[in-house]
């Protein structure tokens, strides 16, 4: 009895992420689902990208977490629009909670909606929301054995960042061996090392953020 | 008719993780549930602590992941009882897996049993699995911030670790922020702060582990 009333949610699931896609697709607006372990460096990440794109992108972001509004403040103060989900405990974000933040939010005012994910390896690789791209970062101190443990967010996801890149000379992390484990699993995924601390490898990332906004 | 459903599923979980502490309590073994992110050093603890223990405690480990046997490979180069289990998606071990488990070890020789869950800050901190201790780390590269995003899981355990501490010069963690975040929301957690890669800080918690096997 329990498959089909996790396909039942599934569906219905499924159903409310294809009308945010088509509602994002109608606005113009190129939506990416941000999703890594906690304290990967999401919020930093997209924080640096605001300030690298300002100007030239049309940001918003959409912040999710199980509570707290820390991460929505911090974007707040870059004065682009966004808005806080808070789960209430759950794992990750649906297409439910995504297409309320969406009615709160200025869309023919954003090109670029940033989706931050709850900090979570698992769930929310299973829950479509809408967004037309989807990417991860795992970060340094993680670990590089990490694919092959959540092996469905590596498969499922448009591009990995390797995060932190700054703490790499402390750690036995191996760029290459990581690499070779994503390629495997995933060969169409692009991918890209950075630290947005340092600012290291940022430029690629933006570059490929900004060929995506021109293709869609 | 959601609710109802998840509590049924709880409430059958529950009954399975109380007939493995009694499983547990027969045999004399104290067991800890050992939670995290993906990547803050459960495994990396967990073998640093069986050999400072070697010779004095028996341990058994139990490893989750959602795929691989990395970790109980790691493990079982020890020469100690290991048992992987793959939850094959799920994003923590339920009672009924830590039974199967249970089964598969020699109790009888064991006094100390490590039962790493999946790396998740979220779902592990809402399913009991029979285990007399739950013990978080967190590891610094993580951030500070995280009791306010992930509160369960701050609340529930016995006993908060942070670990890599030997990245903190890299770090804008605030070690004295987090202790008070963590004793606001949960007062008789125990907090250690460690570096299996160094050592440092390691002796406290095996001497807190010590302590409670003399009093169980």
């Amino acid at each position: 009895m329990k498959v089909p009333v996790l396909q039942n949610i599934l569906s219905a699931n499924d159903q409310i992420a294809a009308r945010n896609q088509a509602l994002l697709v109608q606005h113009r607006v190129l939506a990416v689902n941000v999703m890594s372990s906690p304290g990967a460096g999401k919020t930093t990440l997209i924080l640096e990208t605001v300030r690298r794109l300002k100007g030239r992108v049309k940001i918003g972001v959409i912040e999710a977490d199980i509570a707290s509004t820390i991460d929505a403040d911090k974007i707040a103060k870059e004065g682009i629009p966004v808005v806080q989900i808070n789960t209430g405990g759950q794992c990750h974000i649906d297409a439910s909670m995504v297409s309320s933040a969406l009615d709160k939010l200025p869309l023919a005012e954003i090109s670029l909606l940033f989706i931050e994910n709850v900090g979570n390896l698992v769930c929310p690789a299973e829950f479509r929301i809408g967004a037309q791209t989807g990417i991860m970062l795992l970060s340094v101190p993680e670990g590089d054995d990490k694919p092959y443990k959540y092996p469905l967010m590596f498969t499922t996801v448009d591009a990995v960042v390797i995060s932190k890149m700054d703490y790499l000379a402390l750690s036995d992390f191996d760029p290459g061996a990581f690499q070779n484990a994503v390629r495997g699993m995933n060969p169409r995924a692009r991918l890209f090392q950075l630290s947005a601390k340092t600012g290291a490898g940022v430029e690629s990332w933006t570059q490929w953020l900004e060929s995506l906004l021109k293709g869609s």
